[in-house]
């Protein structure tokens, strides 16, 4: 894990903090979430984002749930499983980590509020932990596999929106692998799309480059294909909200147009995600849903109007990429190599009991 | 010519007049060219842009620069030519009809002062009427050529940044294509590229299609390659600030990969442009000089730093697309199918005398 790196979303003294984001780089912020309604305002409001970190903070979210509880039941469980599970519809992981505390619910529903409160708050501190360990793992795995395609030598990498430490619980997935690629000496430099309308690129990975002292050049995201033409691109990898069954995955807007232009000008195209982030009931990338956001968050920067009044915006949040455009995927456990939907299957197999 | 259109840069009472394009669309702001410094200060700030209008108001520039001689002579008219084509280094429509201006100055070169400035003077004028003429023509080739590919469906296009009555001196080339396409009942909606970083997809385009109650919404850069993997794009029509005798364009960054995606997609891509913005005296795109702008219009917004202050951005102006990427250039004089440098260089021939 590099240094100087902040936790977006973590325990601290028996309290849940986060970053808000929404507030970076120019500032530092840290909010304690007293309630599950901070938690899920936080979520769907943007103050923290990245599908591993929505899906940690909902756990923490479940266990300051149980304070608004009237009663242990699984109706009181519900009200907070749904109405955090609707913060944000394409993130799989939000769903998955839920899951989980439905589980641990479950096996203790016999317990009093304060027990049960105990022991989802030490489940969220695990889902925090496990999460860091899983990215310093795909970090290690992302190396190997870049030294396999291109040797030692030092490489300029495009990365998408943010998929770092900010993220998620540390170190990141794939701006992950790309802090492994720096700690390796295999980075010359990453190019940083801006990543409109959030600019989660400009704001939130170019400050978690920038200190960690890695060398990288912000551009607009339509600069990207041009870069590729004049060969300054050896390869690309991002994150991953969501990925179905056959390999096909759900990431922010713009992922898909840079995995066409990978394509074109035959530059690999990888994403880097935690087993977490495959959605085991769904067969493509048809069914992942994708959130549709306000269009004034992509009409209206900083207070002022970038549009006429009377002019609408389409602002979707997510596109969906066919396995077909992907080179690898980079998991804590394996890479997989030009993702199918039998090797994305048998993968679920290998990895669904651990 | 759309209702309710605005001229960008016109003569009016013998004086030379802008608007404000930066200031676009909350204010309407027109500014009287006092001198040749203030030509040359608009097209380098961007107050106007555009190629043909670049071109049309590098001519106004010549016009005004008379006043500033010394007395007539070559080394007096290079010293403003120079300066005007110094302003921007991608628009081959700035130096083609600086050309035109030289050709003219010799001619009439033992002429008074006062006498070439009126020369000048009536010059530009006429650079602005034919202008407008030509992209009139440019929208009805485009028509005819739509209505080929599509027949008389009511169609849903994307463009990017902004080829209209703002980059022109009236109706514009690509966007007035769209125009004539609407007037001939063949617009079901435009898709609007917000063109970072100066945002004239969202500014500028929005505000004309505005004003001509066209339907339309802006989207990110980004969002095309996935509304063409939706079939919601029927075609690409976007302008040109430079093309090679091969057929290879510079146009506003974020063409190239709009080109790729519609390779990919199996979707039309084609520019409009008239036949001044060939530059006859070069092969291909690798010869097209791509303007590199300081990071700082990319990386502050409406005076807030939206990245890390130690982190640096590249900002290129323009992209390089491959001929091979056309589907069609629409011109004043007629349409070039999958052009290449044989048809290219053909038409070259053909209307180079005009």
């Amino acid at each position: 894990m590099s240094k100087n790196q902040l936790k977006a979303g973590f325990w601290e003294n028996e309290e849940y903090k986060i970053i808000n984001q929404k507030l970076l780089p120019s500032q530092i912020i840290f909010e304690k979430m007293e309630t599950v309604f901070d938690v899920k305002d936080a979520i769907f409001e943007m103050k923290l984002r990245g599908a591993p970190l929505i899906g940690a903070s909902a756990s923490a979210g479940m266990a300051l749930s149980v304070k608004e509880w009237k009663e242990v039941s699984l109706e009181e469980f519900n009200k907070y499983y749904q109405m955090l599970l609707a913060t944000r519809p394409t993130a799989i992981n939000l769903k998955n980590v839920l899951d989980e505390t439905k589980i641990i619910f479950e096996k203790n529903k016999n317990k009093t509020k304060d027990e049960l409160y105990e022991i989802l708050k030490e489940f969220s501190k695990t889902v925090h932990k496990r999460d860091l360990e899983r990215n310093l793992k795909m970090g290690k795995n992302g190396v190997n596999y870049i030294k396999s395609l291109f040797g030692e030598k030092k490489l300029s990498v495009l990365t998408h929106c943010n998929s770092g430490a900010l993220a998620t619980c540390g170190h990141g997935t794939a701006l992950g692998v790309i802090f492994s690629l720096f700690e390796a000496g295999m980075i010359e430099q990453v190019w940083v799309d801006e990543t409109r309308p959030y600019l989660q690129g400009s704001r939130l990975t170019a400050f978690e480059l920038s200190q960690a002292e890695i060398p990288h050049k912000i551009i607009t995201d339509s600069t990207a294909g041009f870069l590729m033409s004049q060969g300054k691109v050896d390869f690309v990898v991002l994150g991953a909200d969501s990925m179905a069954k056959n390999g096909d995955f759900a990431n922010k807007i713009g992922t898909l147009s840079l995995a066409v232009n990978c394509n074109y000008f035959k530059i690999p195209f990888m994403t880097a995600l935690p087993f977490e982030t495959i959605n085991k009931n769904i067969e493509s990338g048809k069914e992942i849903v994708v959130e549709e956001r306000s269009d004034k968050e992509l009409l209206i920067f900083n207070n002022l109007s970038i549009a006429p009044q009377n002019s609408k915006g389409l602002h979707l949040g997510f596109d969906i990429t066919p396995h077909s455009l992907l080179q690898a995927v980079i998991t804590e456990y394996e890479v997989i190599e030009k993702p199918n939907a039998e090797k994305i299957t048998s993968f679920i197999k290998k990895y669904e009991e651990l």
